[in-house]
C-alpha cells in the first residue's frame, strides 16, 4: 500500500521536510541513543514553528516545534522526519501532542520501525482525523539515521571503519607506529565523526602501540554525549594501562569468557563468546545495541578492521588518505581478506570525495558481493 | 636581468599567449621529439594569425601562423610560447621568417635552452630592430614542454609513473594478475597519455605476467607518433615473445652488457651498465635521452617503479585508483622503498584529481625529501 495514501507531495512539501531534516541534524551529537528528529510547522510556505530532538530524556522534536508555533499551530501541516510517537517513555506521546494542539495534517519522512511506534503514531493521528502522509523524502531520512535504523531492524550498531592511510594503502609502518600518517586538519575533523558515534571500538593491540584516548575533542563548545570507549581485549592484557580508561568518557572492556577482570577493574566489562579462538564479531555487535549503542567508529588496527569486513559487517569506510608513501614493509589497510584470484576482489561505492588540509577523504560503502 | 626588459605584460598579452599554448598543446602527440609550440600574431586584440608546430621535419609554428597571416602580419606583434629559433635545422630559422613578414614585437613565453637557440633567436630578433619580451606564462609553457626541458636542460627524459591500483594501494594480485584493476574509461584514457609519450617503458617480468602490447590504441583518427616500446630485460629472456614485438611502433629492449642478443632480433637492442646486478637507471635514462625521448611512460611492475622511484628519477606518477580491495597479499605500488621511519615517508603533492568512470584518477609529483 501506498503509504501516504496516494498523495503527491509539492515543492513546499519537500522545502518543509529538507528544513527538518537539517533541523534533526542539529542533534547528532546528543540524541544518542535515540534517532535525531527534526519538526517544522506550517501554513503554506510559512514556517510557524520548529523544533528538533535535543536530547535523550528530554522533549521530542514535536514538542518543541509547537511550543515554539504555540496557538499558530492550529490548522497547520506539521513535517517531521520520523513517525511521531504513541507511547509514553520519558516524554508523552507526541501523536497526542499534535492531536491537542490542532494541527490538520501531519507529513513523516518514514515510518518508525521502533517497535513501540511502527505505525502506531500514524494510526493515533487518523483515528483522531488528522490527514497523514509518510514517505516523503524517506531516503535522506533513512541516511540521516541509518545507526538507529540498523540497531532496530538489524539488531547490531551501523559499523564505521575510520582509516588513515597513506597513497599506497598503508595504516601503519611495520613496527605499528602510525602518529602521524594523516595531516592535522584530518584528525581534527576526526573528532566530528566520533562525536556522532555512540561508541569508538579499538583493539587491545592499538591501546599497546598508541595508547589512545579516544575521546572527542572539539576546539569549541559544541554540546556532545561522549562516545562509550570499547576495548576489544580477550585476555584483559591492556585493563592496567591507557589513556582510554582516563578523562569522563565510559570505558567497556569485552573479554574471552575464561578471562578473569582483575579485581578493583573499575571500567566496565563484559565476556564476548571466542569462534575458532578469535571474537564472535557478530556478538560484540549483538552486545554493543542491546548497549544502544547505534554508530560504531571502529579505529583499530588492519587485523580488528580485516576481521569486520571479512565478515560482512562493515557499513562505512572512513578513509583519509595522505598524500605520502609508506613503502610495501608497512601495514596493509585491512589484514586477513584472503584475495587470490580478481573474481574476489572486494568492490566498493565511493559515496563521496573531498580534500580535508592535505589529505583526500573518501566515505565507501561495500558492495554486495555478486 | 628582467628578461622583458621591465615591460609589462597586458591582459590582452595574457589572453594571446593563453590561445598560443592551447595552439602548441595541439601537437602533443606528434611533434616529438621537438618541443610543442603555438604561435599567434596580433594587432591589439585583433588576431591575424595562428599556427602550431605539428610534426617533427615540418615547419614550426611561426611560419604557420606567418602564412596564415600574411600580408598582415607587418607591424604585428608575434606570441609565441618559445623562443623562435636561429638556426637551420630540416626548416629555416623563425626568427628570420618573423624579420622578412615585418613582424614589429615578438613575445615569448620562454627563452628555448635547446644548445643551438639558447637566446640566439632572442638576438636576432633584437638586432633587426624588433621588440623582444620573454617570461609571460612561462610556467605554463614549461608545465607543457616538460618533458623536452627535461631531456634538453637534465640529460633524461621526464618520467611518469603510469600504475592502475586497488583502494588498498595493490597493483596486482600475488600471482601476478592485474587484468584488470581499473576500469575501461581509464584504460581509454591511459592512451592520451601513452600518445604524447616518446617512449613506453616496461620490464621482462610485466611482458611475461601481461603480454602488452604497449600501442596507442583511439577509437579516432587521431593522428599520433607511435612511442618507443621499451623492453628492461637485462638478460634478453623475453625477445622471442610477446605482443610488443608487434604492430607498426618500433621496439628496444636494453639487455645487460653480457647477454647477447639472438642472431636474427629484428628488433633494436643496446646494452646498458649494471649495478649492483640491476640496471643503472641513470643510463637507462640517459640512453632514452640521447635517442631523442622527452617524456617516459613507465607502466611496469612494483620492482621497477620502485626502483625508478628509490633512484629519485620519477617526475609525476599517474594513478588511477580503483573502488576495490584486493587485500594484503597482493603487490605493492611501488617495491623496495625500504621505509622504517615516519621521518623517511616518502611526500607527494597532488597535482590533480578526478573521476574516470568509476575510478579516481590522481596526478602526483614526488616532493623533494626534506
Amino acid at each position: 500500500m501506498d503509504a501516504n495514501g496516494g498523495a503527491a507531495f509539492t515543492a513546499t512539501d519537500h522545502a518543509m521536510m529538507a528544513r527538518a531534516l537539517r533541523l534533526a541534524e542539529r542533534g547528532a551529537y546528543t540524541t544518542k541513543p535515540n534517532p535525531m528528529v527534526g519538526c517544522v510547522i506550517a501554513h503554506g510556505e510559512t514556517v510557524v514553528g520548529e523544533g528538533w530532538h535535543q536530547r535523550a530524556g528530554e522533549p521530542h522534536a514535536e514538542v518543541h516545534a509547537l511550543r515554539d508555533a504555540g496557538e499558530r499551530a492550529k490548522g497547520a501541516t506539521a513535517y517531521v522526519t520520523l513517525e511521531p510517537c504513541a507511547h509514553t517513555g520519558r516524554t508523552g506521546p507526541c501523536a497526542d501532542a499534535l492531536i491537542a494542539a490542532g494541527v490538520s495534517r501531519v507529513i513523516a519522512a518514514m515510518r518508525d520501525p521502533f517497535p513501540q511506534v511502527d505505525g502506531a503514531g500514524f494510526e493515533t493521528l487518523r483515528a483522531a482525523g488528522i490527514g497523514v502522509a509518510s514517505g516523503l523524502m524517506e531516503t535522506q531520512a533513512r541516511a540521516l539515521n541509518r545507526g538507529f535504523l540498523s540497531r532496530v531492524e538489524r539488531g547490531r550498531p551501523w559499523l564505521r571503519v575510520k582509516l588513515a592511510t597513506s597513497l599506497d594503502g598503508r595504516s601503519a609502518l611495520a613496527s605499528g607506529e602510525s602518529k602521524w600518517i594523516s595531516g592535522e586538519a584530518s584528525r581534527m575533523e576526526v573528532q566530528h565523526w566520533r562525536a556522532r558515534s555512540g561508541a569508538i571500538v579499538t583493539g587491545a593491540g592499538t591501546v599497546l602501540a598508541d595508547d589512545p584516548a579516544l575521546t572527542v575533542r572539539m576546539g569549541d563548545d559544541t554540546p556532545f554525549v561522549p562516545p562509550l570507549r570499547v576495548v576489544l581485549d580477550p585476555g584483559l592484557a591492556t585493563v592496567a594501562r591507557g589513556r582510554v580508561r582516563e578523562g569522563d568518557a565510559p570505558t567497556l572492556y569485552l573479554h574471552a569468557p575464561d578471562a578473569k577482570p582483575p579485581r578493583g577493574l573499575l571500567a566496565q566489562h563484559a565476556a564476548v563468546p571466542l569462534r575458532d579462538g578469535r571474537f564472535d564479531l557478530h556478538a560484540v555487535l549483538r552486545l554493543l545495541a542491546e548497549r544502544g549503542v547505534n554508530e560504531i567508529q571502529l579505529e583499530a588496527g588492519a587485523t580488528l578492521a580485516g576481521g569486520f569486513l571479512s565478515a560482512g559487517l562493515v557499513d562505512e569506510v572512513l578513509l583519509y588518505v595522505a598524500p605520502v608513501l609508506l613503502g610495501e614493509r608497512a601495514r596493509p589497510m585491512f589484514d586477513g581478506l584472503a584475495i587470490d584470484t580478481m573474481m574476489q576482489k572486494l568492490k566498493m561505492a565511493i559515496v563521496e570525495t573531498r580534500y580535508v588540509g592535505q589529505d583526500i577523504r573518501l566515505l565507501l560503502r561495500p558492495e554486495p558481493s555478486t
